[in-house]
């Protein structure tokens, strides 16, 4: 699995290789058909616009010469099983959310979210304007995959409660439902963080067996009902504050395509990147209408309450800071973010909160 | 130049097609060389990278069988009339900014940027998620053109001013330089609004010809200098919240492309978006940390500056609405601003604020 340590040792064979006269490639002939495995059952809301638009976009640009087949979780191999399917040629390519693979490399979690990380416009410009691609791609790499960014969320909510969340003591014993990073900052103040899939969360609220959950958005937790069982709704939450969707492809496979067909693939995923974006912001607004509507408070967490998950958030990333690779993504995101973060909120943000007040008040 | 006029009069004769059988379409067999004129001087930082990226996205993605020449202004022909040019087929397409052809129809500002409108997240939102698109396309083809956003500043900066801006009253009779409808709301304030291009700016502001000025944001402003001529910048502005940039091609050039080759320019044009913002983006932060410690002040209007520019905004796009195309445009726009800008305000902007606050404390 790690394809660095291969290189390395075949170093000697590479270096025989380079010095006999460089051979065209051999691409493969006519029409290819990938398999692609997915972390999402087929139809998922949201996340699967963002695979049926790759798959689109990749047929129609290449016209016709690569078709993707995407599977839902479980067809093939099960949602966890993808990053395995992929790197040992089992299946093609994956769509997914990385950090389900901080197992495999916990700088994985940068390619969807970190806690107190990037919004999903700050991701923009680290990936595609600055170094996100390229360490993407040097990660990947260790495992054999080429890897691209290719659905974006947004901002996932701060989440559903059944009580007023007014100190950051409130969090102790807390049972709430948070994966990935974000959930084990949250342990550090002392709530028991549980994760459960989509399909039980409903139930397990209902029953008392959660206190409370983050989902998505708006959009995705009003499918799921959340708002039947708890009161009270955070739209801002420190977890995942823009969360990327990845499609990875098998190495060989990859460098197995012309590189019109590897640059189709590329064009296609920053397009569904963007557009998967659209869609949950599109979305979210009006559902946070109709929740306010039905009887939903939302609030706001305190100050106090975002000292607390900022300290436990620095905490829980420094932890990973030992090994190299993640320091390397990890300084150069967080750099980034400090950098277009401070822009973003003098120009847009100053710009978006007296822009909502002066035509709230023309209306 | 009315192409939906064209139309209707030759009704009859598009009827007595329909009912004939339906051959396939003849699209042009082998490479193909499309000539692109633009808006800008050849090279031009920030907007120039978006004219590359949609050139090379193409011919790469395309295997080289479209290839696009671009032109600067001045080339072939002069920034302004390349809308001519691509409407009356002297050029194949046009990269540029939408809001020059307000003459043509003042709905066109909208495709770039119009005063207290849509911020970058909230373009690609009603854009690519929503009905922007399909309007883009549906006003396009009174011209004979399909255009497809291509490139994006993001929000552009406030301006620099030679004293500080304390009150509205400040804008009464300064000399100031601001193009489009936010030129035309700022006039209502009293100021002397002037357009000059780039290039003559910094003279301007040297001799007092001009008391002040916008351009694009921090890094293309220092670029210009405007930092040796002015002492106060203001990072948020109402002008150009998110600045769209667009390529438009000739309508009969493009129903002769094969779907795959149309959807190639369509995919390739909203990377370059997505790809376009996040290098203003990128650039951005670092310039202005360069500009404040050279010594530049960096303030916010006030709460009554903002008022003022919002009335005049307002009556601005409202004096437009007597157009039946410009009312179904503006109408879809800013019901999707409205939607998009609370979510994106109680969840990102609510974000940024604390994320910005907490971690600059554990520093």
């Amino acid at each position: 699995m790690d394809r660095r340590s291969f290189l390395k040792t075949s170093a000697l064979g590479g270096t025989a290789a380079a010095a006999t006269t460089l051979a065209a490639p051999a691409y493969a002939q006519g029409k290819r058909t990938l398999t692609m495995v997915t972390t999402w059952p087929r139809g998922l809301a949201g996340v699967w616009d963002s695979v049926e638009r790759v798959v689109q976009n990749v047929s129609d640009i290449t016209d016709g010469q690569i078709t993707i087949d995407p599977k839902g979780a479980g067809e093939l191999v099960g949602a966890f099983e993808v990053f395995d399917a992929v790197t040992s040629g089992q299946a093609d390519m994956y769509h997914g959310a990385d950090y389900y693979f901080t197992g495999q490399h916990p700088a994985f979690a940068y390619f969807t979210a970190v806690p107190m990380g990037m919004t999903a416009p700050e991701i923009m410009t680290w990936y595609y304007g600055q170094d996100g691609k390229a360490l993407h791609h040097e990660l990947g790499e260790v495992f054999g995959i080429r890897s691209f960014i290719a659905g974006q969320t947004g901002a996932q909510g701060g989440g559903w409660f059944r009580k007023e969340m007014k100190t950051a003591a409130d969090f102790n014993g807390l049972k709430f439902r948070m994966p990935g990073l974000g959930g084990q900052a949250l342990s550090k103040l002392g709530a028991s963080v549980q994760v459960l899939p989509g399909g039980e969360i409903y139930q397990a609220l209902s029953t008392g067996a959660l206190d409370g959950t983050e989902w998505i958005g708006p959009w995705s937790d009003e499918k799921l009902g959340l708002q039947e069982v708890c009161d009270y709704y955070y739209p801002a939450g420190f977890h995942e504050p823009g969360a990327a969707l990845s499609v990875a492809t098998n190495l060989d496979v990859f460098e197995g395509l012309t590189p019109s067909q590897q640059r189709a693939i590329e064009v296609a995923c920053a397009d569904a990147h963007q557009h998967n974006y659209s869609v949950f912001i599109a979305n979210n607004g009006p559902a946070l209408e109709r929740l306010k509507s039905g009887g939903t408070q939302v609030l706001e967490f305190s100050d106090e309450i975002w000292d607390a998950f900022g300290q436990a958030s620095v905490e829980v990333l420094q932890e990973f800071t030992s090994d190299d690779l993640f320091k390397k993504i990890h300084d150069s995101a967080q750099k980034s973010m400090r950098e277009s973060g401070q822009w973003l909120s003098v120009s847009d943000g100053k710009y978006s909160a007296e822009r909502n007040r002066v035509l709230a008040a023309l209306q």
